[in-house]
């Protein structure tokens, strides 16, 4: 627990006198104030994160974290299992939807084996973590033991520093996990408090029946493992994935390491949402990449406290999601950085 | 009047089987059908508009038409109108917002003068096709004759033409011209015959007096003018601008010569709108960047039928969100050209 308790412990809040300054610098720009909108919001956050008026934004990392499902075999996926390994070896020879994006953008992909239920091979760019092959059947019991839990969340946070000590400038989360919205709606549940059937929805694409079983399986798991709501690890550990658990420790990391960090989709939220349960400053390291189609997503959005960038009906998941928001993120730090004052272009300002 | 009739001519609607294929492609790609959303249809839409499923998009131009308005005399706005000139020289020195997010996204931006009550010496980067300096008071008559409107219309249809024969493959909209937001509510306010009260907002940043004095002008231009709704060139020449007819013949050309245009905000939008009253079919060339914070975007938009990209809160026009857009789009065309399919990736196929 050391870890994770010292990494808790180096989490504090943005600095506002910060915040203060970038957007005194955006409003000497020549625009009319504020009129580049989210974009300075961006600037401005990742210049305080950062401690750096004229932050670097050149080193774009992506962690996809992957992990199985023993809640799979309820028949809660409309891909069968083989899919996650399959996907994994997609992303190493660069075919999958965000190796596409992240080149698109500048951003580099590393793909996390925190808990496949398949042995890989060592090969660049894949990180071999595995805690476990894969998380039991949550309607059987508890999908992980506390101490898996915390090692996934371990891994996530050990990753954070790496990132940091190689001047890694902001950080992309994404997932591969057949099943794994499962998981996710069961998190947001016990939350919120929401029935399963109100933050449930069809994940890649399942039909009504297997949507209605869906429910029954999360409502069941619920039931059977009590989460504890006051208790995040309890949660992430009962009814939780081991890729959401390397998400939460990698947002607890970056915020300890003052890096953005920039979550994908509903699953990446989930593993946020435990990281923001663990420690309330978390907040205000992440940026929301998207807004999904997955109907729990928006609550768990409005839990953290997060405004997503983009709203282009995806859900795919991967860090898609996260590739297009860390470049509109990007955008906007380069406002601050590049964009002539009035000053300096000899342009008159405002006069109302 | 040839040009112009030309190019309404020449306009075809977007090949609906393209579209189909284009989609058929996409739906072999690894991931659950449709679960890239909008990137989905922005890859479907400049597949077929370019008449090609695996299109180049590594030339994008982004035009900022600049044109001075006689009404700013009215005090609508909160800038001085020599900021017009002086922002045009800051576009040329690469110190603006435009220039900032087009290098980002790897587009060219062209400044184009079709109507600055200013002499430029020439310069790269800057198109002097000057009509007029700058429109006429439109509360004491017409903006513009007709004669004027349609010359500004040519400029943007003959750079379509030069953007083909130079192989650009995506094209941008922008703007400036203090004041410009006054002609393009005025548009807005004869097209959908709302009170031009329901479609003004503050411009860069008008206070509340300022708001009433211009709605009291748009008001009295409309009035004085009656434009003719069933005339686009008419409602442009009494209530538009310059850069309004320059990007509406932009738009224009780009149907005609199949390249995919991505309109910024709420002028662009304003420009766009005149070329689609005069042309049905231009609207499937369209791609709208963002959901402006003016009101009477909004608007318009529903009156093209095209649904804004991003919705950032910006208000700089210039073609800034444009740039972003640009972005986004080509996104969803690499995933076109680059992800790989089931088959290619060893990936088992959805099951339900």
């Amino acid at each position: 627990m050391n870890l994770l308790t010292e990494t808790l412990a180096a989490i504090q809040p943005v600095d506002a006198a910060l915040l203060d300054k970038a957007q005194a610098r955006l409003d000497n720009k020549t625009k009319p104030l504020g009129s580049l909108g989210r974009l300075e919001e961006f600037a401005r956050r990742f210049a305080a994160i950062r401690g750096d008026l004229a932050p670097d934004t050149s080193r774009k990392v992506i962690y996809t974290f992957a992990g199985d499902h023993g809640v799979v075999e309820e028949g809660v996926s409309a891909f069968p299992k083989e899919v996650t390994p399959q996907m994994v070896l997609n992303f190493l020879r660069g075919g999958a939807g965000v190796n596409v994006l992240a080149r698109h953008v500048g951003a580099e992909v590393r793909v996390v084996d925190v808990g496949v239920d398949f042995e890989f091979a060592p090969e660049p760019g894949l990180i071999i973590r595995k805690v476990a092959r894969g998380t039991r059947n949550f309607t059987k019991g508890p999908a992980m033991t506390r101490e898996e839990a915390v090692a996934a969340v371990r891994v996530g946070i050990e990753l954070a520093r790496e990132a940091r000590e190689e001047g890694v400038a902001m950080v992309g989360t994404g997932e591969m996990g057949i099943g794994n919205t499962t998981p996710s709606s069961a998190i947001i549940s016990v939350f919120s408090g929401k029935p399963a059937a109100e933050v449930t929805h069809r994940g890649t694409g399942i039909n009504d029946a297997a949507l209605a079983n869906k429910i029954r399986v999360i409502e069941e798991g619920v039931m059977l493992n009590e989460p504890d709501r006051h208790d995040p690890l309890d949660v992430l550990a009962t009814v939780g994935g081991l890729e959401i658990a390397g998400i939460a420790g990698l947002v607890l990391g970056c915020a300890a390491n003052r890096i953005p960090v920039v979550i994908d989709g509903f699953i990446s939220t989930a593993g946020a949402l435990i990281a923001t349960e663990l420690h309330p400053h978390v907040r205000e390291y992440i940026f929301a990449a998207h807004e999904s189609v997955e109907i729990g997503h928006r609550f768990m959005l409005e839990h953290i406290g997060a405004e997503p960038i983009l709203d282009l009906r995806m859900r795919l998941g991967e860090g898609t999601g996260a590739a297009l928001a860390m470049s509109l993120i990007e955008a906007g730090v380069k406002v601050l950085k590049e964009m002539a004052t009035f000053d300096e272009a000899g342009v008159a300002e405002q006069n109302m």
